[in-house]
């Protein structure tokens, strides 16, 4: 990846971020990235304003992060088009996962190209020209946020802003290099964006990195009132992916669309998973390919005329003609066709859930080639249908995906890769997305969840930790207690501490480990608890309080003392 | 209603019930009820079985209860014909729900006429003949789940099966003064029925009382995987109704479709409510009533033809022409319509969410008028339409509803309401339909939940009660610990009683309550706990252990032991 600008100011202010930008963007000289770039000045204006707030101690967690946006998502003032000039309207409401970003201190540079109506995985069908690709113009950049994902890859952009119906949030990340996140449907609202599909529609965000996309996914995620698919995360969700994680992958009868360089990519790239832990198995994924047919071939695509038919119908001179063609043979579907099609495809959801129980995810490649512009051009539909055979499903089966790269080519080109997870299983995904990047704590994108603090048996390598890492359980750090707790050694099996609160001074700093669990989780672990452990308030030297072990009181009277190991692992090591 | 036989012969074993049943069948002279009767030997030998099993000890909880099943519901041996002689076939597989209650010791009578293709809520849509009310033939016996109904209200069987998508398992309920269950879609499950509109289609159960209906609808629940649509309870389900329940009705100008003698028995129902405990809060409703439409008025109904249009193009001599003129109307639906409606859905499903959010359920009418047979053979469109009004929404907006007795119109007629509440919360609508029957503890139908004892200000009538109450928690029974434990009062705000495990006969067996909760209930509940409040496994003096209060060794030490009293309750009255 040529190295942007940006890299070199990371640690810069919003102004000096800003000025860099608008700098990068006439250098690279792609004016088909935008479809409207917003006046320098203007941003500057804003970012100034931003370091105003940060002098005066204001906490901003993306500040001066800067931000392309899809143009079928909503930006107050700025023209929506979708990639038809006929179709603009002028919103006067920011779009509910935009306006988060932009309260967390990001910063819009404006809109982007895309594939019209986000009808496409190419990139190259919108009237404002076809999206070169970042590192070689001659081929395709992807769809359809073509110009989100361009304006990421080249530096322009911190996070550039998608959506992802069959695969627009992923398959350009895939051609970049980049992470593009697709978490659930209905996670982060689709308010006030156009749609595509408006049952399968999902807002995403491209990044360079996998932790910048996961907290910009965590801004823009949460219930919106506005938005009538908003979905909230379960109270039994798992917050983190397993040590030896099960993973799931084609069997080579399913990778036959595969371009060679990406076949031998991703047998690689599998290699790598089970480098890192992964407990590989290959499955069928036939049913899965099978479903992928619907959004297109079938009934389902009438979602797209429902939302833009009577548009098309005014015969707009700006309309790309593959796309009006995609959209207006939905015309002559019948609703009897379109509820078989949804009945085949609670089936396929059904069948699925089946093949991936007891795997945490399913490795995927996100594409199938690179192909050329000039390609594309010759057969518009036959490549972009081959390009979205491992994506299409995802979101008609309420998947959720983390595409990132994997390993490269032979001949160093990027090539993509997913992992993919049932509908709120999106922790696990990025978990396992930076295990296969080999980064350790990537960030939370689910805010819910209670902490715990353990102790004892269930420290990570104990003989009970396990019970953690089923409820899916998330370690978060090392703690102490403050002064007034005494550790006992229990005569339990396995052996376990007793955690006993005394006054003030009374006790030592006890050392533990703070994990986040579910609300459910949390319920599950206290129902299972054997006597005579306990869970109460317990105070640490941080000054938090947080819930955590104790016992009751007849066994602690029978226990012998080992505050002054001050940890079970201390007391454990005492013979060595 | 007239005195079934099986009144008198309610504790006598199955073949008794299966004897009665019989006769009472005879001395009824409703042919129409059954479309298959399965012969009385046969049936007689089962129950002969099931004496032999019970007397060896075994333990079926629904020992010789009769079932008739709506004739669209799949029983192994018996024909299936959705009440169309040419569609009949012969399922070698019963029905999930049906088996399940064969598995728990009910005897299947035989299969029960129905408006064709379950398409209708009169109950005169059948080639098998319309089907007469129980208590005047004159009238219509609602439906479409029109057989099962009446052989419940006429005393034949104790369980009819049945199915609603647009009101059908609540209808023919509300006309016979008996209750029927419409449990969340996906809870009890349509495996192996002949769908009308797959995507919202319920298995019910209709039953002389509120009870046995919760009883069958538990064990016809849980998830099955041949139903892709099966769903599970989610982790954080409310248990029970609150003390003060808030409840929605309609406006006055909401209820302009009811009949005079309706309208005036569903005021005096309000009133009964009132009377009850219910806060009772005036709504508009027509955000429901616009969607009901939209399952006969708009493209859904395509649902209808994907199931059965390419088997009545066939022209089959038995098709009922309105059935036939409805569904047929389907095929000319267009995919983008259906999509559009789709969308008209999802909105309206969040309009309802927002209407009802505070509410713990809202209380409707079932139907809207009684006619008789006569009347709606001169007009089978326009009145089954009305009849709809207050049903049609309910699965559409994925929404619960029990259907019971309301208050008798001012001619001693039948007339039934519906407790209504979103999705996986039945339970409330069971507790509240209870508290309108006057019925102190109705059954469970959800089975997921971890039991909690508490001892102290979390008791009914204590301080902190309404922590429990806003969770959800179920109160189960009064209980006593073993003689291990002792009492402290603790010097805490509000004062609380602190339980101290001790050894085997060094306390006192200390009373307390015992309340279910969900497992996010119970782990939000610990999340919220106070020092020095602990949660740990408790003896009780029955043998069970299950998670009840202590609290911390040094809170312990320094308060007063209160053990005499045996109980906070008894500690507080002290004085008195």
């Amino acid at each position: 990846m040529p190295p942007g600008p940006l890299s070199s100011t990371a640690a810069a202010g919003p102004c000096a971020r800003v000025t860099a930008a608008y700098r990068r963007i006439a250098e690279v000289d792609r004016p088909e990235i935008w479809i409207t770039l917003r006046p320098e000045a203007e941003v500057g204006a804003e970012a100034a304003g931003l370091e105003r707030r940060l002098a005066a101690g204001e906490f901003l967690p993306l500040a001066g992060l800067l931000v392309a946006v899809k143009d079928n998502i909503d930006v107050a003032g700025l023209p929506t088009t979708a990639a038809c000039p006929e179709y603009a309207y002028r919103p006067e409401v920011t779009a509910a996962a935009v306006a988060r970003l932009i309260a967390a201190g990001a910063l819009v540079l404006g809109k982007t190209n895309l594939d019209q109506f986000a009808t496409g995985l190419v990139g190259t069908r919108s009237p404002y020209g076809a999206v070169r690709n970042a590192f070689d113009p001659r081929l395709i950049s992807g769809g359809s946020s073509s110009g989100s994902a361009v304006a990421v890859a080249l530096g322009i952009a911190d996070l550039g802003i998608g959506t992802d119906t069959a695969g627009s949030g992923r398959v350009p990340a895939a051609l970049h290099g980049i992470v593009g996140i697709k978490a659930t449907l209905g996670i982060i609202p689709a308010h006030a964006t156009v749609p595509a599909c408006a049952d399968y529609d999902a807002v995403t965000v491209f990044a360079d990195d996998l932790a910048p996309a996961v907290t910009a996914a965590a801004v823009m995620a949460g219930p919106e009132p506005r938005d009538p698919r908003s979905r909230t995360w379960p109270a039994d969700i798992r917050l983190a992916a397993p040590l030896i994680p099960s993973i799931a992958v084609p069997r080579a009868a399913d990778l036959t669309a595969l371009s060679a360089p990406y076949r031998d990519a991703f047998t690689r790239t599998v290699g790598e998973m089970a480098e890192r832990g992964g407990k590989i198995e290959e499955i069928d994924i036939s049913v899965l390919l099978d479903a992928a047919l619907l959004l297109y071939d079938g009934a389902i695509v009438a979602e797209r005329f429902a939302a833009v038919g009577a548009f098309l119908d005014t015969a707009p001179a700006g309309a790309d003609p593959t796309v009006t063609a995609i959209i207006n043979a939905a015309r002559e579907r019948t609703a009897p066709a379109f509820a078989a099609d949804l009945d085949a495809i609670a089936r396929a959801g059904a069948a699925a859930t089946e093949l991936l129980h007891g795997f945490d995810a399913l490795l995927l490649p996100t594409t199938t080639e690179h192909p050329s512009i000039a390609e594309v051009l010759a057969d518009p539909i036959g490549i972009n249908r081959r390009m979205g055979t491992y994506t299409n499903f995802c979101n008609l089966l309420d998947m959720a995906a983390v595409a990132i790269p994997g390993a490269p080519t032979a001949d160093g080109a990027p090539f993509g890769v997913m992992l993919v997870t049932p509908a709120f299983c999106d922790q696990i995904a990025i978990d396992l997305a930076a295990r296969l990047l080999g980064i350790e704590h990537p960030p939370l994108l689910v805010d819910r969840g209670v902490d715990l603090a353990v102790f004892g048996a269930h420290l990570r390598g104990q003989p009970l930790h396990r019970q953690l890492e089923q409820l899916g359980a998330r370690f978060l750090d090392e703690i102490r207690t403050t002064d007034a707790y005494r550790l006992v050694a229990l005569n339990t099996t396995p052996p376990k501490p007793g955690l006993v609160r005394h006054g003030n001074g009374e006790g030592a700093p006890i050392a533990g480990e703070l994990f986040r669990v579910s609300e459910a989780g949390l319920g599950r672990f206290l129902a299972d608890l054997p006597a005579p452990m306990a869970l109460t308030s317990v105070e640490l030297d941080d000054g938090r309080s947080v819930i955590g072990f104790t016992c009751t009181n007849e066994a602690a009277r029978t226990a012998t003392d080992i505050t002054h190991y001050a940890s079970w692992l201390g007391y454990l090591r005492r013979d060595r």
